[in-house]
């Protein structure tokens, strides 16, 4: 018996998509989808998640879709008019399913969607999601906690509570829709007890065609990421975690050693397009200034 | 087409089973699940997937099912054995599934069984998972971030580094495995900017046959745990956040009011035992000392 059973007619379904790529998504998320009469889809990971199972059934679902996604360069869809999109369209006795990037609770608005609808008096319910917070940094070989390495990590954008940020390289951060901001993050964050060489890696539109990671420390990640042209979506990683990377790929002491001093200025850029995330055969293209 | 193609002979693959649930597998999990021929199965989480895919399919998995579980009072499959019995597997050249509970990369030992599998020539790749930390917190309503409420969140074990966790009640802290360490960190994280009354959650046994909320702030959380007895596994979350659970239903001045002051003492236990966790039928134990 799962907690998720299937959808009434005449309720809203908030469904994390992943982030990105139809494995990702949850069974629940899945069969939400194909009973769903509407489906009301952000840009990022939901709407590629649709492509990929549209295309795997080799045919098109049989929901109305509705896409609010932020197109870039192009007006997003304003939280007030979704909001009202849900409702009317739950309100006609359909089942909705509200599709969102990632988890609808981590930085997904996914609170004030429920709060919404449920004023409206309509049923609601969330299915959560992975996270690019993690599954993204998963796609570098990343885990956010290993023992003896890091124990404990934290979310945030990089607009946000950085400089309040404790902790040091065994404290994972994950800055979300940081590349805006990165030099300032990666300013304050140098300034704490992480230091300027503390690794750093940025992966650039997970699970999508331009997947690409650069590798550098805190000191210089701001350098490598101007000249590299890095673009959103990205995630980006800091701390110790960083040198299990195989895109690292020895750049760094690895934090695994017990002779690790972290005292060398190590500056490093490693990139991989992916299609194949195999350590095997990535390729970096390292610059270091020892 | 998904970043997943279907397992080789001979290889291992890292499969996040999410919180225990069936719903919250992924699709990739799902299919590496049927296609595998070994599963190493952790209890939490794992072994309850694996049981709700039997008995929805009416019958059992092909594969034979290696449990390396913990189980109270036993004596779990230790660390170094789980890793033998994968290379082990996977060199009798069959697909070797290695299902842990949530996301093997959060406190799942993932990073180290994907090292010792590697380094022993095997393929090896891994599968993000739903994390408890998300996804228990979102049974009992809690967003881990919200617009005004809470821009960035931190998960932690109740064994480290709380004491140098910066930010106030805008930054949400999940706690994972911190039942037998609860008065200590409420302690530690009461001493910061939060206060003592800052609001907390303790989730048990999410989606589980035990699950329930209890509801306190900083001050009163251990209390109330004791009172009720509450037992691992659970997860228990800080933050302002919590106000917007179902489960708090009123006991706190809610985050979202404009006139908000947190200054009024409130102590409260709310429970819930689910089976239906919509908001409308829970019922609650309030206990207020204003």
């Amino acid at each position: 018996m799962t907690h998720f059973p299937p959808q009434a007619p005449g309720s809203v379904l908030l469904v994390g998509a992943g982030p990105g790529d139809l494995g990702l998504l949850t069974v629940t998320g899945l069969r939400a989808l194909e009973r769903a009469e509407v489906i009301v889809a952000d840009r990022l990971g939901a709407r590629t998640v649709i492509d990929q199972l549209e295309q795997e059934r080799g045919a098109a679902l049989d929901a109305e879709i509705i896409d609010v996604g932020k197109q870039p360069g192009h007006h997003p869809v304003p939280q007030d008019e979704i909001n009202a999109i849900l409702v009317e369209q739950a309100k006609r006795g359909l089942r909705v399913v509200r599709l969102k990037g990632g988890d609808p609770f981590v930085f997904g608005r996914g609170g004030e969607e429920i709060a919404h609808v449920r004023a409206a008096g309509i049923d609601v319910h969330v299915v959560p999601g992975v996270t690019s917070a993690n599954s993204v940094a998963a796609l570098a070989g990343i885990p956010l906690t290993h023992r003896g390495v890091a124990t404990s990590y934290t979310v945030a954008t990089g607009h946000d509570q950085l400089s309040e940020l404790g902790g040091g390289r065994d404290h994972t951060v994950v800055v979300l829709m940081g590349v805006g901001t990165l030099v300032h993050s990666a300013m304050v964050l140098a300034r704490g007890e992480r230091g300027s060489d503390c690794p750093v890696a940025i992966i650039e539109d997970g699970f999508g065609d331009r997947q690409r990671v650069t590798i550098g420390t805190l000191g210089t990640i701001a350098f490598h990421a101007a000249r590299r042209g890095v673009r959103s979506p990205a995630i980006i990683v800091v701390g110790d975690v960083v040198t299990l990377s195989p895109y690292a790929d020895g750049a760094f002491t690895s934090a695994l050693d017990p002779a690790a001093t972290h005292t060398a200025a190590t500056n490093v850029a490693a990139t991989h397009t992916a299609a194949n995330h195999s350590a095997a055969t990535h390729t970096a293209e390292l610059t270091r200034n020892t």
